[in-house]
């Protein structure tokens, strides 16, 4: 599946976005979507001590209301996080706001909400009693592309995917959302991020599924290390479609869909990293295990070293030996073979025989392989991240500004 | 003490540095000091699994000759890391040179050998067996400076500290030099040092000590979260002063000297981090312990949000809440009181009352207080840290070439 799919959204869905003058540029930052029918649903939220708003009150939404969501409002511009009591107010009118301009057939309850950008700024409350309500007049089966643009912050492009799979000769769909950027790092799942289905499925289910697909996505991604107050991954399930997964056979046949979904999504963050010029593909093989093979690789995502290096192409491979060397595994340097591209540049503790300018050309493309093997067993994990740049470094001092 | 003493060596140390044409640039790259009489000695080394030739070697001369140790040699612009079974050739080739060109007098055994720079790239022996000699020409007791110089990579200026101390009414010097910059994070010794002292100290207490003053020195700077193959902190201590270090008494007199050079090393590796601007001083208080609090630091001081904040003089306190956050730390940002120099931003989970002219100006300055209390205990620690540029980007994007 490309990357950048024909945006739709599973059958029984509507969504919006619009601008609410929440951000100082005027773009879309207030995004609506809204099921016809009740949604089972499962979260994922940060592990930050540090939890803006909207994620402490959908902590205890997801508990209580996990099978009945009807609607989820995310606006950006504004975290609504170190906000204190004010903010946990806010969140709540969001919420009733969005079940009144639905007509009342909805609950505050069934409503979901999310909110990213600056940290420490109260939600700016009139400017969404007046946009709320026209989300909800624009609501629309083609809004899905319209809602990836209103929950990007520093993000270039809007993310999108959505894939189709069949289960008993009936099609469903499985369409999501993210926006990522910044302060991303697998930890959770490090970023907002919606997705949607027309099959059915329980939360209990829902919640097992997501799980394993964040581990294979979002949490396989790493910008620079940081996690954020408000990373959220919500999937909700109308089955609209007809289709029912229950099996052990339709989890997987819908969780494949699903873990596709996620990955492109967790791709397009990986490439659209605050500044990035390039997407970085660490494939780490030959380890003892899974855990080791991705605690290896999203150690050398995590380094300014290497990371510099690929943004300056300069193949510098001594940084990924180095970085694997401190992640904490036991590995040995030895037993180690690593390739830029299709070049193999260091081989059992030693440079290989390679020329430097096979070595720059292997890691000047805008997406670069690069493949790592511990020698150590038959597992492997891959990772993707970004290099740094000076963009990175002129966005992030100047956020706020 | 000001962080730029007026360099000495204590006594009984010689010291040369010169250029052996190991860097392209003809600039210094080969210190050698020497004592005239037997050191004892410890040294902490990284806790990379990759390590570098002269650190694999040093390991052992430790295990064996840490009580009869005479001269060291340290080359900059080649790691000798990831150079096999010829690396260690290599290392054990420059420590009988030394001996040689010593005179005779020093054993190859009593030789500890430190390289820096370039990962993957065999050390120039032409050009050391060129230079060990001439530098062993040019030792002399004024010569600390120019070994700071010498062990530069990217580093902008020299390290060097030195304090006297007293005991029993006799005089002894603690000196010391250092190379930071890059890949540097507190896992161990982090980057090169050497601290040389006229006291006498037994190898064993010297190694209880030097742990002691790197826990409150070099293990709390970060500079950009990665741990080198080549991170080695070593102490030399001849005895020439006559004063003896035995008792508990006599051990913390000598401590309180060691941790001051130690800690303004450590700072001055930390104001010139790659690329740096900034020196930014984070004091963490009202921890429930000591680790606690250099946890939350160190969490802190590695965050890239954090650090190109403070580079764009965005008072963008939000970050350091969230990274408090995320350290692993059982924190609850209610409790959480943070100031920029003298102004309150952050108390009990909402934003303080201050102007944001207030805040910018308090992060403007060269040197940059901040101060965190988490509202948990009576513990505290202090970690320094310096900003994030794009200098540091333009810097490790070629620093190869």
């Amino acid at each position: 599946m490309p990357d950048t799919p024909t945006p739709s959204l599973p059958c029984g869905f509507r969504a919006a976005g619009v601008a609410a003058n929440i951000k100082k540029t005027g773009q879309p930052d207030l995004a609506l979507i809204m099921s016809d029918r009740e949604c089972s649903g499962a979260a994922l939220f940060t592990t930050n001590k540090v939890k803006a708003a909207p994620v402490m009150r959908d902590m205890a939404i997801m508990q209580d209301h996990a099978s009945t969501l009807r609607a989820l409002v995310i606006n950006s511009g504004c975290a609504n996080a170190c906000t204190g009591e004010q903010g946990l107010r806010d969140v709540d009118e969001t919420a009733q706001l969005v079940a009144s301009a639905l007509g009342g057939t909805v609950t505050a309850e069934q409503v979901f909400v999310m909110s990213t950008g600056v940290i420490g700024v109260p939600l700016p409350m009139d400017r969404l009693r007046a946009a709320i309500p026209l989300a909800a007049s624009e609501l629309d089966t083609l809004g899905l592309l319209r809602t990836a643009h209103a929950i990007m912050t520093t993000d270039t492009v809007p993310k999108v995917a959505s894939k189709q799979g069949r289960i008993n000769g009936n099609t469903f769909t499985v369409s999501g959302i993210a926006k990522g950027s910044g302060m991303i790092h697998p930890n959770m799942a490090t970023m907002l991020s919606v997705v949607m289905t027309d099959a059915a499925i329980s939360a209990d289910q829902l919640r097992l599924l997501l799980s394993k697909a964040a581990d294979l996505s979002f949490h396989r991604i790493s910008i620079d290390g940081d996690t954020s107050t408000n990373d959220t991954l919500l999937i909700l399930a109308n089955g609209v479609s007809g289709v029912t997964v229950e099996t052990e056979e339709q989890q997987e046949q819908f969780g494949d869909v699903l873990n596709t979904v996620c990955q492109s999504l967790a791709r397009q963050m990986a490439r659209d990293g605050e500044g990035a010029t390039k997407l970085i593909t660490l494939e780490i093989t030959g380890a003892r295990d899974e855990g080791m093979a991705s605690t290896v690789g999203r150690t050398i995502a995590r380094s300014p070293l290497v990371k510099t290096a690929f943004y300056g192409e300069d193949a510098n491979w001594g940084r990924v030996i180095a970085a694997a060397g401190y992640s904490g595994e036991d590995v040995n340097p030895q037993l180690m073979s690593l390739w830029f591209g299709p070049v193999l540049v260091f081989q059992n503790g030693i440079p290989a025989q390679y020329s430097e300018q096979e070595a720059t050309q292997a890691i000047q493309p805008r997406e670069v392989q690069v493949r790592l093997d511990l020698g150590l067993g038959d597992a492997s994990a891959t990772i993707w991240t970004c290099d740094l740049s000076h963009e990175y470094v002129t966005i992030n001092g100047r956020y706020r500004t």
